[in-house]
């Protein structure tokens, strides 16, 4: 994971605004603040009897997945559909590269397909940081999940959740539980936050699943749930994956929920107003008991409707960074 | 398959008007002629030479299948986008519920997402039953299958196949013939007939094929092809799933053929005029000679037909219980 | 594969207009002519801001692959949305026919659900044929790749590349090398440039990768790469199934390569201004070097563009033979 110099600034165009998406890491809290605002401004869009914009009108959007996710896949095809563009779903697993094609091959043949944008899953950290630096100059990369690096979109799905419901970030704290180790989205999370100002970041978790340098990111460690609970504004769970488990890093599921699943009786550890946070899909019983998932705390849907928006957001503002295509949409033929 | 006692009436909403559409039983004559006649307005969108209409346009219908059925979830999703609609495909064997995560979750998920219509296919009885009783106030569910209860769809687009062909239902004699014990077509097919007050349903099928309770449901029974055949005005064929054989319920298909399969010199025992109708896909040689599916009688590729017409017309009918949202459909931004 | 006498015809309707596109062979000069300078229209419409042109709105098109192809699928549905189709993509190795039902069954199925046009993708020769002997009045058929007959599309492409530039046919000489004998694009380039009048095909391969009938199709053979491109204006490689080894009629990848893989030393001995062409995926090191495929002489991402443009001229060219449907698609109510 180690990423050239032009990571951070490689993501926007010469006048500074979004092109590509890739990582939280480095992005100036003005662009975040961009995407939240943007993202405001889609949340109605989809409660709307006529749920479409026209802005992406014409564009050919490719979902582009190296690893099955139907959820994510979903949530992305979705806002490109309401943002009126055209959507190729391709599957690589099953397509190309059982022919043996490099990722690069695939990259420049949708291209010259005249595609605009790549949404991109793939299971080695740096994939979607690869297509960036050999997009053609019209076309802007998504990053929906690279190995254990990033998920942007699912942290800034977070953030518009806690601005929405918390109103500022400078006096909150926020907690991430669980596998903080082997989560990309515990990582875009950590970035985000400390971007956006907030007060204090917890992450509480089994030193098993805890990175080294996790300290050097800005973090407050806590290996007990109780004590990292206490006080805190906002509760993020993950959701811990099975396999972790099988490879003796963890105790059975039972153990794990006695010590870090969020019951009701930890999150009263909390301030009343606590929100209860969740990427999904939830394992009930694991790291979360049904009756907080499904309580009033939590807000682990109102998460889904605005990653929708977030994704409308991010889409439309790579897109429009060239100031003809907006411009366009307004005046298409049809 | 204990359904609650609010079956019949959660399909319509306060006003009277279908809401969701689950299964044909306890269903009012009037909504079953409103889906004809609705269906019927249908049949010429599809013969234009531009094949849309704007009724759902904006709206987003997820074809949400835990059985794999091609010809199922085409229709569907024509029938969907003729009436503009975003389409998704879900195919949730490969997806959300290997991560074991359960009907009412995905369901949720999905709600939360802003999509407004469900089209299921499970292979358990009673599942979009199911997501109807926990669907949001603006979400319809439509079944698209569910294990052997019921195939509403298939049973109107029957009835209209029937009433485009003879006019009226009251004077007309319709055979059942096949495998009534595991159908859930046939099934829908009884109580559509009755609901509509056709003259005498009959079903034919050998005793091993027939369910105990079937005079209950309004039909005169024969096990003799030959007799059961004389005057009737409507043949409606069902498809012979291979697995019964195998699992001894019948001898082999060559003496099914022989005893039940529909021939043209068993065909002539019906009136003359009398339509051949089967849902297809057909088993040339097992349930019906190829002759037969082919020849003049035949009315099986106008089922198809037909039933893109009938699903828009649930579709839109289901969409349009609140009166805003067609209204709003007409004066749409783009 | 030996196919009625009327191939050549069929394929025209009445007034001479393109129908279906099954094979480049027989087609006159005219109708190639007039695709390419559809196609040259077509090129614009995925350089706009927005590619899309109303063309085929309210059309429905499907993609019917009995062959999983990921890259042509896809240049198919592309070319489909930006005519504005509505599309559906049927793969059928998982579908109906694994329940027993006949092509022909399924052809008639999806024509009662008023389909437009059959992309058509088949491990059989002759699969698309039989589809446009049994289409229905209204109904185009389009050969995506049919065994190893005919890829007719994948031909044009080439010709439009070969004309935008190279301008004129008459004075080229053009190579095709490789696996000729199991190629379907072979052949239907060698149709082509034939009709269009190019000045000499040559085709260069192995003795056991040539047809036994390669010279009464009208070409030179050479079975040394360098004898063959001596003085040539265009080289087509085409890709080396790596099957082909295994099955022993060649020797490995690395003495393939050396004996008839494109080099930079190899290319030298074409004209300086050789293109250098190849369907794709490309294998490097296998048939081509990276430094010939990624060099100044090759326009193979440029064959990829053009694919869409020359897929979008078939398409409505085959659906405008009825003069109406232009005429509405101007009119339509939306």
């Amino acid at each position: 994971m180690n990423f050239p110099g032009n990571w951070n600034t490689m993501q926007l165009d010469a006048q500074g605004r979004l092109r590509h998406f890739l990582t939280v890491e480095g992005l100036p809290r003005r662009i975040l603040t961009d995407i939240l605002d943007t993202a405001d401004s889609f949340v109605v869009v989809g409660e709307q009897p006529v749920k479409k914009v026209p802005l992406l009108r014409g564009k050919t959007i490719v979902n582009l997945f190296f690893e099955t996710s139907t959820r994510t896949r979903t949530t992305f095809e979705l806002a490109a559909k309401r943002l009126s563009a055209d959507v190729l779903n391709i599957n690589v697993s099953t397509s190309a590269t059982a022919k043996g094609e490099s990722l690069l091959d695939t990259q420049k043949n949708l291209e010259a397909m005249h595609t605009d944008m790549f949404v991109v899953r793939h299971q080695h950290s740096g994939a979607s940081h690869f297509m960036a630096q050999h997009a053609a100059p019209h076309v802007s990369i998504i990053n929906a999940g690279d190995g254990q690096h990033a998920h942007p979109t699912q942290a800034m799905l977070d953030m518009l959740t806690i601005r929405r419901h918390k109103g500022a970030f400078d006096s909150l704290c926020v907690a991430i539980v669980g596998d903080i180790l082997h989560s990309r989205v515990a990582r875009s999370q950590i970035h985000a936050l400390n971007t956006l100002g907030v007060g204090e970041v917890r992450v509480i978790a089994p030193r098993t699943l805890l990175p080294v340098d996790i300290e050097s990111l800005g973090t407050r460690v806590f290996t007990s749930l109780s004590q990292g609970l206490a006080g805190v504004d906002v509760v993020i769970m993950l959701r811990l994956q099975k396999e972790r488990m099988q490879s003796a890093l963890l105790p059975s599921e039972h153990e794990y929920f006695q010590r870090y699943g969020l019951t009701e009786e930890k999150l009263a550890l909390a301030r009343p107003d606590a929100l209860v946070m969740h990427p999904g899909p939830i394992n009930r019983g694991v790291e979360i008991a049904s009756s907080v998932a499904d309580g009033p705390q939590s807000v682990i849907l109102r998460q889904v409707s605005y990653g929708i928006a977030v994704r409308m957001a991010v889409m439309s503002m790579a897109m429009g960074r060239s100031p003809g295509a907006r411009e366009t949409a307004a005046k298409e033929p049809e």
